[in-house]
């Protein structure tokens, strides 16, 4: 077999064999083909695409070229989640524990990725003493005993994914559904979990911008968890507006705490929809089974105890979990005040996540720190009225140096309208089983 | 201006605009892309095409970036011929001497092609002696003096096509109409000629195998010239068995005398067509007058004449026109006989091709020498009815050590059924101007 048969095939649009596709993703992992054979077969994918049996296939591949993480040693059913990425996104820290409380072992390895604001591990290193990079054996037993635990992912997950995605980022073709739903799936399936619940997001801060790609992206992977026989569940959410009050990492991890605590916003309404739909497939229990056992880990304050329990395990602080005073603060503050009357009508979440950002919060090349005490805290959604000098959103920052460029970009993100009545747009669009 | 931008807009089947048309050509001319960029970029082109004016704009940018010809010392209408190739197609040798007796100055550079059997130049050093390597100033000054030279082609012609060629080639995407006229028509138009005529062959021996396709070729390589301000004409033909009847350089030398000395068959059609197309456009005036000319040209031995003057300015043995047993000759040679009696029915073009490269004939690499004395002199033509014994052609060889394996190629290529009547390929199917 030569890969140029394969590029000719997927040239003219024709359906690759599985042993092409695997011959393919092995190359690929072992570096046995030219880069620009690669660039060609993805760029030839990207535009002809491919059906829902090579995706899987692919997927699959991919899978196997890096570690297959083995869960077996740990009793009842594993689950894990994973959001296409958003502004102001903090419902893993808000779910770990509410699910861990209800007896869902939760066994999650998240990247450290480079975006606007920090990713998961970041937020949860912004708790004093947190340490992610623990051993496999660690990360095991954690699971085992507590029934959770978080830890960054290793570098030995899915090897060809790192090369792919390397190469679609310098060939523009990122953008191509079932490129998208292989990288995500490839990671999630050498995971080893039982449950995978993804949380995809569309909208304007979104990777998807629309909910047509958005849809067609989630019915894709959850086809491929399927016939990888784990039990699948994605569910569709707006990403019009930053889904919680902070951006940046500590304020996300008060965020979440408010969640566990009975606060009732936009991020406790996606985190409950979220393990509510992984408790369903864990427990088989319907709807509003799940949706009772879910509000009584809340009010109870098992899954806030769970919390300060995961923290304890690897070494964080868990006293700041009751008191979130005692989170780190950045050296200074200013308000951003409206200059005009109206209606927020929008808010621009990748501008605010590029403010986070040129403060210090997020990453430019991966290998920056993160300085987790800075970010933006919203005062304001869309639909809020406001007055000239109401406070639309509180800067934290550390250095002065980018402030300014920071407030005319929020002043930017954040329109406002004379207008009486703004369509808030729905949260939760669609669930795809 | 990134190429990324370019690839992300081709990948959305989006029109390049010149710009960046001229900025991907230049930056490949330089080297200045990296492999897998240019790679992404062919393929989207092949999977997506090009409009008529980004083809045009890309052949333009690419003739540019080499030599372009100044042929502006020689006096008259400057005409050059180019087919697409062929098995057996060597007009190029008939064409040049009769344009050239009638007037019109033929300045013609060609490849040593890496095919089946030699190409035009090749076949030209057949003729002892012949030169084709003389200078520019040499070629211009016979093309002004004599009315005609061919030459090969120097390296620095259209730079930037080498480099996709060779870039084509490995990544699956040499089939694509807009990359295959931009090629072709590139280097033509670097040539500096007036008159351009293509002989854009179809069918089992041709690189177009469909008439659709060769026709849609056709159009866009004379639309292209013609945004170029050249006057153009393309010929579609028949390549469904040999043109000639000679598969190897001296035979088809000795093909093209024949069709000087007033031989009529499908090598004789083909080129007078040529001739006449391209006398119509130099001259301004009609089919039937344009006829007329190239049947006089032949019949009072002013062509021959002229094909004797060329080969005597480029230091051959013009002897050799007159007198084709001085030939070189093959050390031995076999006849094929005809196993079955019937009518022949299909000849492909492509094993008889492969079979005269077998003997030497052909190159397997670019610097492999070409035996002029090998080859394949065919007795049948599709339509001819032959008994058990006949003679079907005749392999003239120098080492018998692939002669069993010709001859029994050559059996395969050759269809003999007991049928009545075979519908014989119609020769010139369409004339694009």
């Amino acid at each position: 077999m030569v890969i140029q048969e394969l590029l000719d095939k997927k040239r003219l649009k024709k359906e690759l064999t599985d042993n092409e596709i695997s011959f393919f993703v092995n190359g690929v992992a072992k570096d046995e083909f030219k880069d620009y054979e690669v660039s060609a077969m993805l760029m030839a994918i990207a535009i002809n695409g491919m059906t829902d049996r090579e995706t899987t296939t692919l997927t699959l591949e991919m899978a196997k070229t890096g570690e297959m993480v083995d869960l077996s040693k740990i009793d009842g059913v594993k689950a894990d989640k994973h959001s296409t990425g958003g502004i102001s996104d903090t419902t893993t820290l808000a779910v770990v524990p509410i699910l861990a409380s209800l007896g869902v072992k939760m066994a999650k390895m998240s990247g450290r990725s480079l975006g606007f604001t920090g990713g998961t591990v970041d937020k949860l290193e912004a708790i004093d003493g947190y340490k992610t990079d623990i051993s496999k054996d660690d990360f095991i037993k954690n699971v085992q005993t507590i029934g959770a635990s978080v830890i960054s992912q290793t570098d030995n997950i899915a090897v060809a994914d790192k090369k792919l995605y390397a190469m679609r980022d310098v060939t523009s073709t990122v953008q191509s559904i079932p490129l998208i739903a292989s990288s995500i799936m490839s990671k999630k399936l050498a995971s080893g979990a039982d449950i995978i619940l993804l949380d995809v997001k569309f909208g304007k801060g979104a990777f998807m911008k629309t909910k047509k790609d958005a849809t067609k992206l989630s019915k894709l992977m959850v086809t491929i968890g399927k016939n990888a026989g784990k039990k699948m569940c994605a569910i569709i959410s707006s990403m019009e507006e930053p889904l919680g009050k902070g951006i940046g990492c500590t304020m996300e991890v008060r965020d979440a705490v408010q969640v566990l605590n009975g606060a009732k916003n936009p991020l406790a309404t996606v985190s409950k929809c979220i393990c509510v739909e992984i408790l369903k497939l864990a427990k088989n229990i319907d709807n509003k089974t799940a949706t009772t056992l879910v509000e009584k880990a809340i009010s109870d304050k098992s899954a806030l105890n769970k919390f300060a329990e995961m923290v304890k395990a690897q070494g964080g602080n868990e006293k700041i979990i009751f008191d979130l005073s005692l989170l780190k603060q950045s050296k200074s503050k200013v308000d951003v005040k409206a200059k005009t009357q109206g209606t927020v009508c929008e808010i621009n979440g990748e501008m605010l996540g590029n403010s986070c950002k040129l403060l210090g919060g997020g990453r430019f090349k991966k290998t920056d720190p993160v300085l987790h005490e800075v970010g933006i805290d919203m005062e304001v959604r869309i639909g809020t009225k406001v007055n000239v000098g109401d406070t639309l959103c509180t800067i934290y920052y550390n250095d002065d140096k980018n402030v300014e460029e920071v407030k005319n970009s929020i002043l930017n993100a954040i329109k406002i309208k004379n207008v009486k009545h703004v369509k808030k747009p729905k949260l939760i669009y669609k669930i795809v089983r």
